[in-house]
């Protein structure tokens, strides 16, 4: 297997360290600093152009920051074979997905990272376990996705299928709220000491504020992308801490007591899912040959938190349809498989 | 040595454990549910009334819930020997310190906890490394401050001093703000979901929301206590967030960048001090004997950040004076020079 990555830094060296280490690729890069990337060991060679980086690759990684996304996503898949899966790992997907109107293109977002970026930091392990979002549309090609699937698999990641717009919407909240909010944080403490120092600030609030001032040079175009639904998000926070405010002005500490029950209960529902493991079991659909049916299941599975934890297709011979495995836990096979009856008959 | 304990939950049931396990500590528990607390070997026996817990004291931590902190205190205060130290673990300390008059009194907040209540999740260790805020006055005797502050060593936290207001403020940006922001962040997540479920919200939403929904029994007497700092501080809240709206709204990609930049630097200062550690030295300075001079000097090395690693008093005989030994960082060594000595003469 031949993957390209172009932008090899903390998150497209890692995918390079990883496809080699685990996979056994072999890993062409394109970046400015290329001899950074050979000596951390995440690509075999590096390329000087897109044109001979993607030449016969079956993948292809565009990692740049979020602004040249779009662009290189261009410039990729006018390079790039009829058949070699195209992805990106920008923060933000609905303005690049609405950029890009190609069958081998799938938007992606690993939720890994790290608060030191560079190829120096790249670890081989840096996506085990984590969710990594795909965002297949109807125009997406169904092999070319499920192809995209299992390498994010053999990365270690959990890849999952998400609708652009919705993916903002989450990210909006659930991370770059967050940052905004720990850079927030931070000033107010550091303007509260009015120049004193202070011994220790507790393990909260170094928890709270782990994010905040995250890599300068990246998240202001990630906020700035993200801006409509980081907007819309700000505007309700303003308006629940009022809220919070007349409550705690009230003395209404009935108020005060169920918001924190009800706050308590909302975590564990969110993160329940992301601890979710167990034994898998595999469920076929017969779906027809139309563009869009892959990626139709896998919404539709990923909206539900259903976890594909594998999948494969096999076309029939004439290519009118073809059968779809999947891999989820035991427990979702019930509900799964409600959900991809809707797209094709059981096997 | 006799330490009582008035109200045994995670953190009196700690101070419990680690004062029998690591001080050989005599301890005596008041609490409605004894049973427990013997279970969990945190107390060695436990007493049906204050007299009884009291009688021949060194120590005694009122650990109840912040709502019976004060009232607590004044029964303790009232059946507590002349030469017993009392103190609280209350995380607001400006009321509590208003309402004693007592020269025995120490007020007292150690930066660990948990998000398990009960005695059952008490921990030898609880302590360990963690800053313990005390907040003495001028009317704290010097002597008893003296041995709390060893006493809280032997626990294995770091005893710090800081004037009450000052504690309370910095709590409200550095504790009670991140509370009311997790909850905030858990509920905006839930309903940006519309009822979708997520296989994942990434690293960086599990560490910003982790104390939300903290225990919902304690979490409205904590907010309502500090209803006057943390209001200001969800007024300020309200206009950032109103300017880093304004800066989405711009595109101001570079007013983004500095904030991003600002608030890296502010966290890595605000988290330096805590990570500050190293070889120690002495420092002696004889003070005059009035009320209040020991308080004095910890309190203005505790402005300054310095953290006292032992401190030990020796009265003159005549007790016209004293000698108080500090240790401190040798880094911390000239600073700290120059702070005890605006209270008496270098010895």
């Amino acid at each position: 297997m031949v993957v390209a990555v172009v932008g090899v830094g903390l998150v497209g060296g890692s995918v390079g360290l990883a496809a080699r280490t685990r996979l056994g690729a072999r890993v062409r890069g394109v970046d400015p600093r290329a001899a950074e990337a050979l000596r951390a060991g995440a690509v075999d060679e590096t390329c000087g152009d897109l044109r001979s980086a993607l030449e016969g690759a079956d993948a292809a990684f565009v990692a740049t920051p979020l602004r040249h996304v779009a662009e290189t996503l261009q410039a990729v898949l006018h390079a790039a074979p009829e058949d070699c899966v195209v992805t990106d790992v920008g923060s933000t997907k609905r303005a690049i997905v609405a950029a890009i109107d190609d069958p081998r293109f799938v938007g992606g977002h690993p939720l890994a990272g790290g608060e030191a970026a560079g190829v120096q930091h790249a670890r081989v392990e840096l996506f085990e376990g984590a969710t990594w979002y795909l965002t297949p549309t109807a125009r997406t090609s169904g092999v070319l996705y499920e192809r995209l699937h299992r390498l994010l698999g053999g990365l270690g990641a959990r890849p999952a299928a998400i609708d652009a717009e919705a993916h903002d919407r989450l990210m909006a909240t659930v991370s770059h709220l967050p940052h905004v909010l720990a850079n927030l944080l931070v000033e107010q403490a550091t303007a509260a000491l009015e120049g004193d120092t202070v011994p220790a600030t507790g393990p909260s609030f170094r928890d709270a504020t782990r994010v905040a001032g995250a890599n300068a040079d990246l998240w202001p175009d990630i906020l700035l992308a993200n801006r409509d639904a980081l907007g819309r998000q700000i505007d309700v926070a303003v308006v629940r801490l009022g809220e919070v405010r007349a409550a705690l002005d009230d003395s209404d500490r009935d108020a005060l007591r169920r918001w924190q029950e009800q706050a308590g209960d909302a975590r564990r529902d969110l993160l329940q899912a992301a601890l979710a493991s167990g034994p898998t079991r595999e469920l076929r659909v017969a779906v027809p040959n139309r563009p869009g049916v892959v990626a139709d299941v896998a919404l539709g599975l990923g909206r539900a938190g259903i976890n594909i934890s594998d999948m494969s297709l096999s076309p029939s011979p004439d290519f009118s349809s073809g059968e779809i495995a999947l891999w989820v836990r035991e427990a979702d096979v019930e509900r799964a498989t409600q959900i991809v009856a809707e797209h094709g008959t059981l096997v």
